[in-house]
């Protein structure tokens, strides 16, 4: 038998794809998902941009292309971010990617050796845990509070790891925690990262799905006047994560590296929906849309929180987010989460246990809920079958 | 600065992307690209398979999906590989790719340890050098000739490497030397496989660009009795290079350890061009599209051979592929082949050089031409400069 790489996780560990699959039977609800409400995607719209993509640029769009991604499309993204996020960029600081995974695949690959630290919030983005696992990282878990990654805790970590390169964030709604990092934290990660002189990875797949009245906190990039934060986001949760498209932004001579690493990843991006998203921005309200969808997340979310306060057991925590699709639990005294995850598909419901959201040491008790693709009627209905399964767990 | 890992290619180490570069002057006939030929991509019949995709599984195209692919194109191109290249193969044996490029990342993350062997044809394509190294792979280059990779030679190796993983072979058309690997040398190395207990990966773009009357031989993969075989494939040469779409057969404990790989690279392949290829393979004659390309291409290497007699000083060598979009040149007597590169550029002529197609000891004096997306006068302008500037080399 040939034998794998070190890089390649030993049989038994993919515990995430077990547990989704395990959720996937009819009769139990599931918050165990991660995905958008597939019922507000804009098909009718996308179908018209496609076609336009065809008909103006049909050869450019079947043809290879660059590896940094269509031109009209990068300057609309950069116009973006400008306007919601506070980022001066230009054409050469931003490349296109295939999802944004594929932007934290790229970071891992261009600077984990084995053995690195890698700085990172605890809990934090799972795939984030595996990709830059699969590059050999030893993990710093940096601790968060209400306000997000504590940055007291992170120069602790920055001094005792001087060789620390990456600082991975997701500042606002965090998966799978649904926390938001307070703009004094956003100064200071930037103004660390400069000090200590390692790059910030700054994941923000949520941040336009912002609830209603909630403030909005501008990018950490935005604060970043020494090129060492690298942006990256994607159109997974405001328009369709199916096109795996997604974008990183950061200081010319890293995206020259990255691209260079990426032409070895796929050579370049599907330029059929870079072609048709660019037309998509142009012939619609993109923020409409957002606004829409951000609507029905809120009315779930609170409707999830409202259900958690009268069903879960007392002294049962949880978060509750401005935004975004997640909201993490804590159940006190639980020892085993996956046990309790086990008690609780018996009762035909489901969430992802924390386990794997930890790059250190796993907080026993918590899970994750998602509420962005689910009915508020499922929510009342599988709400109330995880108190009385949580009761269950805690009795005994 | 924050230092990259020891992954990232040196400073100046993207030569290619550098001649590339300097072969886009307007003025200057480039043979270097390897483009099929975009005004012969079926747009219209895309737009119309594309709007099927959105009307019959729009929410699906949009949303999340299986890191597997799409299981009616899988089962698609099940079919045709069996029809075609006598491959037998299930479901569970078959993922989708992103490009077949993501295929040769895969399966370098997957198998290479830095410092383990992989055995490959001696020029091969370049792009699977720049991956294979990324991962710190060692090359042990294999001999060619006019039948393919030479099987007696591969022993040899295999003999002096036994901790080998993996043998990287392009049987059909080969990138750049367009040569193709005879029936007896396929078989061979199906055996020499098995015996030594090593991967092969069966690279396969161009084995459908075959020319009117050449001979069809099937894949390795249809000779592989002991699961030693891995298939990869893709939409770009036969039909739209920029949707990249490419998939990989294998065994289903292989299939399942690149799904876990692939996950982390990109998460899965983007839905709406899985929908859409899968509707025009339905809806279209796939063939008769491969058929006109074929043609087409044919034509265009018949000149380019014609004119390599006419106008190349005397010694210089050429191939004659039956199939594929690319000819391989050897210049005896020439010692620096980029040299060569920058004095036909002042003849406003182009080519990729030899050198970054050898995994090992470079040849001298060979380089890659194109044939495939240049039209008939083009070639003979472009032969013709290329014959003067080839003269006045070998005479200095």
């Amino acid at each position: 038998m040939v034998e794998f790489s070190k890089r390649v996780p030993a049989d038994g560990t993919d515990a995430v794809g077990v547990i989704l699959n395990s959720a996937s039977d009819p009769n139990v609800i599931s918050f165990a998902g991660g995905l958008p409400a597939g019922e507000l995607f804009p098909i009718k719209e996308m179908e018209k941009a496609t076609d336009e993509a065809y008909e103006k640029h049909g050869e450019a769009a079947m043809q290879y292309g660059s590896a940094s991604g269509v031109v009209e499309l990068r300057k609309q993204l950069l116009k973006r971010s400008e306007e919601k996020e506070n980022i001066k960029a230009e054409l050469k600081n931003i490349m296109m990617t295939t999802g944004s995974e594929q932007a934290l695949d790229l970071m891992g690959k261009t600077f984990i050796n084995p053995g690195d630290a890698v700085l990172l919030e605890e809990p934090t983005y799972l795939c984030a845990v595996d990709v830059f696992r699969s590059y050999g990282a030893e993990f710093v878990g940096v601790e968060m509070d209400d306000n997000g990654m504590r940055t007291d805790k992170l120069e602790e970590a920055l001094k005792a790891h001087p060789e620390a390169k990456l600082i991975y964030t997701i500042p606002n709604y965090q998966n799978p925690s649904g926390r938001t990092m307070s703009l004094e934290r956003r100064k200071k990660v930037a103004e660390l990262a400069a000090k200590y002189d390692v790059y910030v990875l700054e994941d923000n797949p949520y941040g336009d799905i912002r609830f209603a009245g909630e403030e909005h906190i501008p990018s950490i990039k935005s604060f970043d006047t020494t090129d060492h934060v690298v942006y990256t986001s994607t159109f997974s949760k405001i328009l369709a994560p199916g096109f795996r498209l997604g974008w990183v932004i950061a200081n010319d001579y890293l995206i020259k590296k990255l691209t260079v690493m990426k032409q070895s990843a796929d050579l370049q991006t599907d330029n059929l929906v870079q072609y048709a998203c660019s037309a998509f921005l142009k012939n619609n309200d993109i923020d409409a849309h957002i606004k829409e969808i951000s609507k029905v997340y809120s009315e779930r979310k609170d409707r999830m929180v409202e259900d958690i306060k009268k069903y879960f057991p007392k002294g049962v925590q949880c978060t509750n987010p401005h935004g975004g699709m997640f909201l993490w639990v804590t159940v006190p005294g639980v020892e085993d989460t996956v046990e309790l995850f086990k008690q609780c598909l018996k009762h035909n419901v489901a969430f992802v246990p924390g386990d794997p959201f930890f790059g250190t040491n796993p907080v026993p008790g918590t899970f994750r809920l998602n509420y962005s693709c689910m009915p508020i009627d499922k929510i009342d209905e599988g709400i109330q079958r995880l108190g009385k399964a949580l009761q269950e767990a805690i009795e005994n």
